[in-house]
């Protein structure tokens, strides 16, 4: 078989949210820019409250031959049990990620940008409602710009143009299984 | 902050199911061979149903600096309008598509195999639910096994450790917009 190009008649940047309880939100980001990179498009992807807990993709983003970026933002989840951090450190860190989400989109750099997490940095207001429609209006038009985490605002969700909602059928930890490494971190 | 590698107690490898109708199955399936990729994980994808059709996976995989395969197999989705194959070769190349998983298991070479599209090949009856049971089965214990495509068969979703169903809240097709590089293929 001979291999199609599809190429879109007009090219516009997209709003994409991924929400929900299940698992596979930050995957879903990272595929996104596996995939990108086959369509030589330039990632960017800060995650907010992610803490000093190795992910897998932090590695390997990096072994992605591609212009593509992850940065980790912040002191792991807000509010949840055994977390030190008390919320002002965690808002300030999440108020810092904005700013870089600004930076990224005003430097023409990136054709994707991923706020990994964003949606229940919201929820948590560790960033405000204004901020991420702030950042929603602002995008570059050929600009994609994906938002993840449970939670997601219902105004993020009312100017964003694809929303998945990802929910958890069953999950490994729930017989007492342990996270596995490439499957949950 | 110091960085901690969190370890499983007990290494066991999981069949993870993502189904439903919204977008974001394969991607997720693609993050995943990513984010082993920096657990120095290896992972092997077949693609059941893929047709022609560019995706940006195929080369985006190949810019991955690790031990990861992506086969797409197939004649695109059986049965949609457009589709010029008789359900007789779109079944042959899912029984070839069922081999070379036993082989790819059998091998030893892989920590995860993905199947992406496996569900909606079922369903769409070019493999046979003991065909899928037989997989699970002969899976080896510490090798994850990743199950994609919408309509997952029941008995599948009660063997597995981990289901994830993506809901489709909004599709930017649905205002008339075209597939966008990068996000939609």
């Amino acid at each position: 078989m001979e291999i199609t190009k599809m190429v879109p008649n007009v090219r516009k940047g997209l709003v994409v949210v991924i929400t929900g309880y299940g698992k596979g939100k930050t995957t879903t980001a990272l595929g996104i820019a596996l995939r990108a990179c086959g369509h030589h498009l330039r990632t960017s992807i800060i995650q907010f409250m992610k803490g000093d807990l190795y992910a897998g993709e932090w590695e390997g983003v990096k072994k992605l031959n591609c212009k593509v970026e992850l940065i980790p933002t912040g002191k792991g989840f807000c509010g949840i049990e055994g977390n030190p951090y008390p919320f002002k450190e965690h808002r300030e860190n999440a108020q810092e990620a904005i700013q870089l989400a600004h930076q990224k989109m005003e430097s023409g750099e990136f054709d994707i940008l991923i706020l990994d997490e964003i949606n229940n940095a919201l929820h948590l207001h560790l960033v405000d409602l204004e901020q991420v429609l702030e950042i929603i209006r602002r995008k570059p038009p050929e600009m994609h710009l994906v938002l993840t985490g449970r939670d997601a605002h219902p105004e993020v969700i009312e100017l964003a143009d694809t929303v998945s909602e990802i929910r958890e059928i069953k999950h490994a930890y729930r017989k007492g299984i342990d996270p596995q490494p490439g499957i949950d971190y």
